[in-house]
């Protein structure tokens, strides 16, 4: 038997990571959930713990970690508190592999300690590379870290690539399921609500992250980290909208051959191949797909009028430095609010093309200018979010 | 510059062979058509021999050796005749690649001597693999040869295969048109000529493997080819069609993704492929897939009533030994009579399988139990013609 893995897993409580830990307790010899944090749900993050014995937990919120110590007392687990404690906790030396599944921004700052730490990062948290891309390779350049996705688009780049040469990557197709308002006339996405947003067709994902996919803003966080991680510019990623989505992303070579990854839209799927790297796939007994499965397959472009953060995105991605910094702040306030129903959903595009035009440029952002332009960003967005108040 | 690599082209004036000779003119820095063979087509031969100035030209059907001689003799270009001349050829140091696209099973011969000589072979010519693929595999193992698939389905495994573990693949998912009589009632193929069959929505074929298309006979060879090229088990591979002809073929791990190949259906994508290995891809000019040419993909299970042949062919690749040799023999002489009009359609399987029930099973036969099984069968297989005559 090999050595166990040591896991951290950020955000175990989220969709992510209740998935993640699905996958250690399929395979209960290959990996060991070592540190397990989550932001607020601190019932379930005792319930974990209670089941994958952790070496360590850590409740953000600082408010509930007597609850969350209290409730372990009897458990041979070290329970800590706070958003400082996180990004020290990634670099103990017993962990192999940092699952970066929490929501957002507060993602990053974590990440970097773990790249800096030299571990494997199962990369989930997508605002990272889109906030942070070009400052994060230039880490990884630098460390022994590598990136494996999480996302099933990125995983399916990552395995239509492998023991391909990159100069014969002619363009990256990104899939994209096309969202809950797919079909619903442009004129009325004024009156649509959180609630029509949060029944998405395929996968079964976080409030945040759906609303980003019903405004296809999520599909330009997801152009951002591919040109990140596969080193291609942004006008080389096509997105591709699939309503099924079993196809989970394609390339395409300069011999006008193309490759895709298919599978169920299942998100274990992807998490399984991003822990089974380098080189490795994870024999599961899960539901392999059919031809049932895949029977009809429709392809068609994306609607740039009805989803005008894709060209947001592009433009951000093409202005590279602060911009996809900014775009993506102005976006976590907006969602927030529009989850709330304090806005329409229209005015999320808005907010965040009025906060880029009141963007402060920085080329090159070092973290420090990403965290100030962060905040700055998101106080803009507020401000500009009580004008926009419904 | 690097050095043109040489290739001998058997049946450069088929279908497979005059798209090589097209990827031959789009590179020609990169290769160079030292060695042509055609059987009997010796005007567009002479054409080829003008416009490509190979070292050697070899017409099989030595009639019309006399004729390629005269319409040469201004070239600087070596005529010979005769099938054993070929197989001789092939084994010249100059040669690099040897391309065979030769019908039939008289590919048989030249490849086994070209695998000798441990050349790289593109292998076009199919039945190779069908009728002696445990002899060849076991060649190879003992040669610096390597056999690099020009088919599409098999250049699609290929391609999916790459980077990834043998122990990792789950099954092979091979897909098929459907051929032109996917939609036709199984009652009504009695009734159906050569000429209908012809009609090959997808592919621009030659006449024998259009008839195989249409019987299915064809995916059934390429099961047997797939079960020797990729070391898998027959019921490892799964038949899929999938009438658009887009995705070439699928590749099902063990941890439930699927990666798949497209491209459209234009058999110079395989053979650039084929022809850029190991390990590099030719760029290319030609007119690259968008997304209206795969907007709509279908797949389907196939009819396994209507189309017998599926059913023999696995049987046959259980049996192994002599059994794909003997159906292969049987189909190429019922094939040529249904093209004449000499037999029916539905009864391309009754001849097979008849020849099949007469065999004398050599379980792991040599080259030579394989040539007197081929005869055999061929005897056989002319004399049930007769009997079946309409």
């Amino acid at each position: 038997m090999e050595n166990k893995r040591n896991l951290a897993i950020l955000g175990s409580t989220g969709s992510i990571g209740r998935q993640t830990l699905d996958i250690v307790a399929e395979y209960p010899d290959l990996f060991h959930a070592w540190l397990l944090v989550a932001n607020t749900s601190a019932d379930l993050l005792i319930e974990q713990a209670r089941k994958f014995r952790p070496h360590q937990v850590i409740i953000a919120n600082e408010d509930l970690y007597a609850k969350v110590r209290d409730a372990l007392a009897d458990q041979p687990v070290e329970v800590m508190a706070g958003s400082s404690a996180i990004a020290q906790a990634v670099t103990a030396p017993e962990i192999d592999t940092v699952v970066t599944a929490m929501v957002g921004y507060s993602g990053l700052e974590p990440t970097i300690s773990a790249i800096g730490a030299g571990k494997k990062i199962a990369l989930a948290n997508k605002e990272t590379l889109v906030v942070a891309g070009e400052l994060i390779n230039e880490m990884l350049q630098k460390s022994d870290s590598v990136l494996y996705p999480v996302d099933s688009e990125h995983g399916a780049f990552y395995q239509c690539l492998v023991g391909e040469r990159h100069e014969d990557i002619d363009k990256l197709l990104l899939t994209a399921s096309g969202g809950p308002f797919r079909n619903t006339p442009v004129h009325e996405l004024d009156h649509v609500k959180a609630s029509d947003a949060l029944k998405h067709p395929n996968w079964s994902m976080g409030n945040k992250i759906t609303i980003d996919s019903a405004s296809m803003m999520n599909k330009g966080f997801e152009m951002i980290e591919a040109r990140w991680l596969y080193n291609v510019m942004p006008a080389d990623i096509e997105i591709v909208v699939h309503p099924q989505s079993i196809v989970h992303s394609m390339v395409q070579f300069v011999d006008g051959s193309v490759k895709a990854q298919l599978g169920l839209p299942d998100m274990r799927l992807p998490i399984r191949y991003a822990l089974g790297l380098p080189g490795k796939r994870l024999a599961s007994d899960c539901h392999k797909m059919t031809i049932s499965d895949f029977a009809h397959l429709t392809f068609e472009k994306p609607d740039f009028e009805k989803f005008p953060l894709l060209t947001t995105a592009y433009r951000a991605a093409g202005e590279g430095g602060t911009a996809p910094c900014v775009m993506n702040a102005a976006n976590e306030i907006a969602v927030a609010h529009f989850l709330r129903d304090d806005i329409r959903f229209t005015d999320i595009h808005r907010i965040i093309e009025e906060t880029l035009a009141h963007e402060q440029h920085v080329a090159h952002p070092t973290y420090s200018d990403l965290v100030q332009s962060n905040e700055q960003a998101r106080r803009y967005a507020e401000q500009l979010v009580s004008r926009h108040k419904i």
